[in-house]
């Protein structure tokens, strides 16, 4: 099996992820941040070991304001339901995830006022001069995503950044595609909350994820519950990180997730950028030779995450990636890759696409081979089996 | 390390817990229900079968009713803030988890209106009378826990739930204490939502827990976001479970869980009860020797989940936990449980409680050896290290 999925959930991941979860689960297993038990005391210890690290990684100055959840969606729920209230205005792009594009639908129905701006057709990139034209006076936010879930364009995040400064808005960020491979520094990029998954490129495990609250932001909480200290008020309380972990959080997960940070820091995120920017622009190239194969989005590495999507001229793309899998064991996404706004915005929403998106894990063989069975493809040679 | 902590999170796991986990990273990886490729595929099938046998263990008609999130406390936040409107009633009791009560006092300050049916302060018991004298024409639900975690204390579901269909209310279950050690069966017991957490006595990973919602009855997700399936609508689809699962699902946790459930069917969930149960008869009949120690609830082991909570007489709590802790090397749970309100209806909310709960995994001996302690620490032969 090749895999070419990394975008949806990073595999496989570092023996040391493994690893640190097993020990977690056998050794350690308690509840952190619950009792005063050498158990539960070191499960504290590594969950907060876990929050020191993702702090370092994005340059957060205070590790409590680090909260742990499921996954991005829901730190991108709690970041946008959290802080917008009926009759706000909030900026978006026609590039977004579901996990943006949703919850402001849903806000839309409870009276916030929602501005889509579109992006460009052919690279997905979004105009900062179009976001500061969308600005009027009730205009709550910024939400952006770092990269484009379906075509990796890199998103101007540090100008908008500037802007939302600037104006006095609160930026939200989906670093989705980005996190692990890209420099993201919420201070010098001015994001204010900063949603991450733990299991694409932070190379962690599922159920993993979480948000960066900048000191000083109260949200509403998505859950109400129990968080340990402060058990006796009946109200959330206000203490970071408990206010936003209610709940028992997933400390397997979570240990899984900072021996992953471990592996990171050890190899080297630049080393792994260039390693996977190579894989995409050996692709990029390769398919620039395949007659009737189009790629969207941006044509070569400058501005690009590790992912493309491309479809065909005269070919179906479902059964090409019925092919892949089947014929040639190729795991790629193929469909609307939970993005209906990119794909309306690429003109892709009927035809679709298949994205391939490339991890650490990746080798120059493989897209090589990948290439061969698309000119397989195209040249009919390949047949569903 | 002897763990008597099992109520907040169950240590040890089966070793087919983490198998099943390791298999699930190692083999399959990828993220369920999002494309078509052998991975993908195989890890859907891992997802579903565990929602199978949740059904199953639960006689829930319809495996797709069974949603997943991050734990139990998630599944209440959506089951309670998901169905309450303002200007609806909702009726609970006074020994509810802050996971009930504080989604609940947030609602309140929403204009939904909360009635606590005060339960008994000796046994921790809810009157089925005092429910029904509670219902009001605005009354839309009753929520409820299985049993306390403080006290163990089972409440009457199948009584409550029989009211609640009589009244036409909608009956939400807490099963953080039972699921997995006591018979629950929906369809008897009445009930239209019920929370589980799959780290408890279900014996699974923590990261997982989850909501039964019974089919015809549509909340408002807590997180909106990509479903891999109907991308394209704009709004959260309603295909059940997907509405309520946004995003990655913790498929490695979810595997580790349908390994605990399969491991509790072999080992026979009567067998599991009769063996936990015996532990708590054990240790309340020891405990009723000591003197200066008293236990909170019910003093033997009928209508009790396993359970059990005590404090001194001329001793601090917080002391003897510590010389537990540190001394015995007993882990148990110290405090306010996260249940103020149960605090509260017995009196103990200033002098607070030790908890021990006895798990599958603890031995007779084990109960002894506590005994043993706590003795020691009456007659003041035990000291802090």
């Amino acid at each position: 099996m090749i895999y070419f999925d990394s975008a949806a959930t990073s595999w496989p991941k570092p023996d040391a992820v493994w690893q640190a979860m097993e020990y977690c689960l056998k050794q350690v297993g308690a509840n952190p941040g619950r009792s005063g038990y050498r158990m539960a005391l070191e499960a504290n210890s590594i969950v907060n070991e876990t929050r020191q690290l993702l702090a370092g990684l994005f340059n957060i100055d205070k590790w409590e304001q680090v909260t742990f959840g499921l996954n991005a969606t829901e730190a991108l729920n709690l970041a946008i339901k959290g802080l917008l209230r009926p009759g706000e205005h909030v900026i978006t792009s026609s590039m977004e995830h579901n996990s943006v594009s949703r919850p402001l639908y849903y806000l839309a129905g409870q009276g916030v006022e929602v501005s889509k701006v579109p992006c460009d057709s052919e690279t997905g990139i979004i105009s900062v001069e179009a976001i500061s034209s969308a600005v009027k006076s009730n205009t709550r936010a910024i939400v952006l995503t770092h990269a484009s879930n379906v075509t990796g364009t890199l998103m101007p995040v540090k100008e908008v950044g500037e802007l939302a400064r600037d104006k006095g808005l609160i930026f939200i960020v989906d670093a989705a595609q980005t996190a692990g491979v890209f420099d993201i520094d919420v201070q010098e990029m001015g994001i204010d909350l900063l949603a991450f998954p733990g299991h694409k490129s932070l190379l962690g495990p599922t159920g993993t994820g979480g948000l960066y609250v900048k000191e000083g932001i109260k949200l509403t909480p998505l859950k109400h519950g129990g968080t340990g200290k402060l058990s006796e008020v009946p109200e959330q309380p206000e203490v970071m990180p408990d206010r936003y972990e209610s709940g028992t959080v997933n400390s397997f997960g979570i240990a899984g997730l900072g021996a992953a940070l471990k592996y990171i820091q050890r190899e080297g995120m630049q080393k792994i950028r260039e390693h996977e920017l190579n894989l995409t622009g050996q692709f990029l190239q390769g398919a620039c030779n395949l007659k009737s194969l189009r790629i969207y989005g941006l044509k070569d590495t400058a501005g690009r995450a590790p992912v493309v999507s491309f479809n065909f001229e005269g070919y179906d793309t479902q059964e090409a990636a019925d092919i892949l899998h089947k014929t040639f064991n190729i795991a790629c996404r193929v469909g609307a890759h939970c993005a209906p706004d990119a794909h309306k915005t690429l003109g892709t929403l009927e035809k679709k696409l298949i994205r391939f998106s490339f991890s650490h894990f990746n080798t120059a063989a493989e897209v090589s081979y990948a290439l061969n069975c698309l000119e397989d493809i195209i040249a009919g040679k390949a047949k569903k089996t």
